[in-house]
């Protein structure tokens, strides 16, 4: 999408070691028409999938998510990060390596409000090494529940998580892919 | 806010120690319709005050938030939650007890974000001892923002929270007000 794209360009910090901030527009401070027009694009990706839910993981991917499914008339589930690997009978869970933060935690999500019945759309604000979309897919699995796609607004192409996804025929959009950060800090898509 | 009240009464559950779990609509399974209603309500309440940002706490203030900014047509801040007291210089902070997970925090927004400019309204999903409001009040007056008011979906009337921000003349505009729960976990507004 060239309209994110021109914000990355235009207002994203880069940072040594592959890291790109865009914390003035997507997940610190987050600009509305940005969001609004995000959850459009998504809107318009999936909107014959038949998607009855939209599942993400907090913080960031949660106001994505709400925004989008304005469009798609449909609930938003988002799983929950937890310390402890003690989890209720209740719920799905699944252990994941933040590669941002350096540890791990475990997403759960209540049985209640996932099953066999929902056609699952995950959206996410970024996609590195693929680690919480893995965590999100196998809560599905848990669940019963179809993946119909996963919508992602920023991919980083230069980290294994959308080859990975890809590899295995997840239906995954990135509305904006990096390709390459160069030496002098310059962005490619 | 009567919409809110009756999806209270149909779908919370009461648990023991005046815990209303309201998850299945509010703040882990999002009901968008719900979402719709509240963003709706807090622009009508607070659309002729000037307001220029909403800024909010991680994690389930932000669903709400976003979609408000979509009628405000404002950009959002969330504060991050940090375990650590360490801080960098480039973040206003705030410690505060959390009274759910009895635990402390430092709540952080960077200063890029946040300064005498701005005219803000909180958005919060659940007010009840006031301490995520305490704490970003403190961060408003460190980066001297000016508070236009706060929008609260659910307030628990029977806490403090409520009581001591209108004491101190804050605008606070909470859509369901919780007076009480009964022996029997009756609900009354």
């Amino acid at each position: 999408m060239k309209f994110l794209e021109d914000m990355i360009l235009t207002h994203g910090e880069v940072r040594p070691g592959g890291i790109v901030k865009v914390d003035s527009f997507l997940n610190h401070q987050i600009d509305w028409k940005v969001y609004r027009e995000i959850g459009k694009e998504f809107y318009r990706l999936f909107q014959n999938d038949g998607v009855n839910k939209i599942v993400t993981v907090e913080a960031s991917g949660i106001g994505l998510a709400c925004v989008a499914a304005q469009s798609f008339e449909v609930p938003v589930v988002f799983a929950k990060k937890s310390k402890t690997s003690n989890i209720d009978a209740d719920l799905y869970s699944a252990r994941v390596h933040s590669f941002t933060h350096g540890n791990d935690y475990t997403m759960v999500i209540s049985q209640k409000y996932l099953g066999p019945t929902d056609r699952v759309l995950i959206i996410d604000d970024f996609l590195a090494n693929g680690q919480a979309v893995m965590g999100l897919r196998s809560i599905l699995s848990q669940a019963g529940a179809t993946l119909c796609g996963v919508g992602i607004a920023i991919e980083k192409g230069f980290q294994e998580g959308g080859r990975l996804l890809r590899e295995e025929g997840v239906r995954l959009e990135s509305l904006a892919i990096i390709k390459a950060i160069g030496e002098d800090g310059r962005i490619s898509f």
